[in-house]
Formats: structure tokens, C-alpha cells, sequence
């Protein structure tokens, strides 16, 4: 038997998110079905993360078992060539040792929301960004970002269906910076994060850009201990899981 | 009677182009359509250049004549909300003169072009970039792009059914550069291109990346003067037209 590390970039649109669902095609169902048509073995692939409808990847990470063994650059090239015409590439693969497990072994999560700040509706980022038309400031969100990093109880930013037994969690970064005259960029780190907590954050950050709220908001938000006090929800198009790391 | 100056971005996927015609949607009918919808007035609008199907917009520019004159900031947002679900955005509207005319008064067109340089297949760049497996050597793609930028005959890198009157133009840049591991953007810039110019001298700067074509080969190529000569035409995604200069 062998065990394989994929990564791998995708385009959530179009998908209910990672994790296999009777709802509609998923990220997983797509990967378990180019694995069958390549291998013939049924198996059923593990991520890192399980991205919600809509959420991109840029480098999420999965495990499978291969009851034969195979060069890792088979396994990619026959997996490319059948996951199209999905939006899911395979960008590398590599033979891993049987205790590597692809979400326990995982030691950090970076996730990048882009904002797309700007007068003009959204054409070429449609559905890949938030577009929010009044000039934000993002020193201030910024500021207020650094409130939420640290060890802290997450309850205000967790979705209500969250299933993590701990709304505890250490975020390592948030930070805010604009690229360019209409972009601006969430980065977000943390060893794992509760469901929805970083949209939840960055809807929090917003807040904050529109001049709407401060950063004493935010920590008030934070103490409340209750989803309520927290900020809404930014939409899915925007959040890009870019890196796994073990 | 006012004139007014459009500055639009869109995605050119779904489009014929941006030329109205009869096989397809275009963004000029789009466009077109967006204005009668708002305004009741039939007017067809003028663009910078022709972007053909496929290839996206960052800044095209564009003008409109309007019986009735209206505040910019009115058309914009009218256009931004009768444009949809098209992706087409309007980024600016201005009042111009009687005498500026979005094609004529052009000085300068600035194109990027994308390739997405991994072994791993396209997901969220798929119809954005074009998509080149081997590593390509760039430092030896800009420097053969030296070999074109100037005035030139460049009947070797124009679209057979090219309706220009002379096949000579000046090149004011044409440089490659590595953005990040994946990433290889061409930048060409130039009052005016021939049909398919951008595409056919990055088809061709794709030889030389690969190692089959150097320096003096696409030397040899814009001499002869022959389409056959030049290299193939790189596809229509990758190319984005990104600013006209006036």
C-alpha cells in the first residue's frame, strides 16, 4: 500500500465545497472519481480543510492509500487528465509515509481574502473577490485586526452549526493590506480555525473600514462570547485557502 | 448633445469579441443594450480596440454620444446595473470634448499577456492565462523581444485576415518577466497593433522559452515578412488589454 500527499488549486464555484455531499458535486466526489478512473480502487480522499461552497484553494492539501503502488508523477498526470473538466488541478504529489495524515499532521493554515475595493462593480473577479464600493480604511482594519490575534475564545466568530468542540483557537496573523489602487488582501494564519471564522472576521474588518466600527468594537466583540456580537459573514467568492503546513 | 469617455473592464469569456456581430453576444451589443435600457436613446458605442472573443479587459476605453447629457457618475452607475449578469463593468465615465474619439485620439495601448508556467494544469487561471508545462527560460524570451520592439514591418505576426492598411508599426515595449514561481507576464505596448500582433509575438516568444527558437531566429522571422515565418498564435485567454493611453 501507499499513502500520497496531493495538492491541489481549485475554483470552488460550481462545487458545495470539499466534503462530499448528496447536494451537489463536490471537491472530494471529483478527486475519489478521477482516483477510480485512473486506479480502478475505490478510496476515499482526505483534506486539510474542508472548504465551504464556493471558497477557492490555491494549495489545499488531501491524503489517499493506493493499495498499488505508483510513481507520484503518474498519479498527477492521470489525475489532471481526469479531473477535467473540473476546475481542480493537481499541482504535486508526492509518496508520504503511512502517519502522515493529511488534516491531523497539519500544523498551520494561511488563508488569503481578497477585497476588490472600488467604485466599479466586479467583471474579471466576479465571484472571486468582495467587491465593496466605499473607499475603505485599511490602516484602521488593520489595527483592528491585531486586536483578534493571540489565544482567545472565538465563539463571536464562529458559525452557530460550528461542530469544533472548542471555540478556542490561536490565531498567528491577521493583517490587512492593500495591493495596488483596488485591492486589498486578508491574510490569515492560524494552526486550524473554526467554520467560517475567517469570513467572519473579515466581515468584522469591513466593518471597521467603513468607519462603522473601532477597534475597541472588535475586542468588545470578541469578549461578548456570542456569534451575535460579531460581524457578518463575507461572501465565500473572496476566501482562498492557500497553504497547508506540516 | 454629450460625449462621454467610458473606461470598462470585462471578462471575454462568453464574448464573440467586443465587436457586435450576428454569430454572438458582444460587448459593444451588451454595452449598447445597457444604454438604451437607461437612457432610451439607440447609440452604438465606439471602442479603443477590438479585443477579440475570448481575450479579457482591464481598462478598454470606449465613447458614447448621448442627446440628453446626464452627470457621469449617473451613467456609470445606471450602465454598472443594466450591464448585469454580463461581466462587464464600467469603471469610469467622463464628459469629454466633441473632438475625442475613443479610437482615433488614441495614443497608446498597453497589453498584458498571462502564462501560467507549472507543471500542474489550470483551475482558477482556466480561459485567464495560457497554460505551458516545461519550465520556459525567460531571461532569453525578453531578450529575443528586444529583437521586435521598434519599427517594423511585422507582416510575420499579423492575422492573414489583418484589414490594416500597412503592415508596419512601431513597437514601443515588449518585455518578459517571471512574476513569482508560475507566473510569466508579457507586456506590449504601441500606438496601434495589428490583428492578432500580440498573440502571434507571444506565440512566437514561447519558441524561444521553450529552447527550439533563439534571438536570432525570431530576427530571422520578422525579415522574411510572411506570416508563415512567424510562430504560432498564443490563445486568446491569456491577453488582457490593459490601459489607452490619449
Amino acid at each position: 500500500m501507499g499513502r500520497y500527499k496531493l495538492t491541489l488549486e481549485y475554483d470552488g464555484r460550481g462545487f458545495v465545497g470539499w466534503q462530499r455531499q448528496d447536494s451537489g458535486p463536490s471537491i472530494q466526489q471529483a478527486l475519489e472519481e478521477a482516483i477510480t478512473a485512473f486506479s480502478g480502487e475505490t478510496v476515499v480522499p482526505m483534506g486539510a480543510g474542508r472548504t465551504d461552497a464556493g471558497v477557492h484553494a490555491l494549495g489545499q492539501a488531501a491524503h489517499v492509500d493506493l493499495a498499488r503502488e505508483w510513481p507520484p508523477d503518474e498519479i498527477m498526470g492521470a489525475l489532471n487528465h481526469h479531473l477535467q473538466p473540473n476546475l481542480i488541478a493537481v499541482l504535486s504529489v508526492e509518496a508520504v509515509d503511512d502517519d502522515f495524515h493529511a488534516r491531523f499532521s497539519a500544523r498551520e493554515r494561511a488563508y488569503r481574502y481578497r477585497i476588490v475595493n472600488r467604485r466599479g462593480r466586479l467583471a474579471l473577479e466576479e465571484g472571486r473577490a468582495w467587491w465593496i464600493g466605499p473607499t475603505l480604511d485599511v490602516a484602521a482594519m488593520d489595527e483592528a485586526a491585531q486586536v483578534l490575534v493571540g489565544h482567545h475564545d472565538f465563539t463571536s466568530f464562529r458559525a452557530s452549526h460550528c461542530q469544533a468542540k472548542s471555540p478556542e483557537k490561536t490565531l498567528d496573523e491577521l493583517s490587512v493590506t492593500r495591493h495596488g489602487p483596488e485591492i486589498i488582501v486578508v491574510h490569515a494564519r492560524a494552526r486550524s480555525f473554526l467554520h467560517h471564522q475567517v469570513r467572519n472576521l473579515v466581515g468584522t474588518l469591513a466593518l471597521v473600514g467603513e468607519g462603522k466600527w473601532n477597534a475597541d468594537d472588535v475586542a468588545a466583540a470578541l469578549a461578548a462570547r456570542t456569534r451575535t456580537a460579531g460581524g457578518p459573514t463575507a461572501p465565500a467568492g473572496g476566501l482562498y485557502l492557500v497553504r497547508v503546513g506540516y
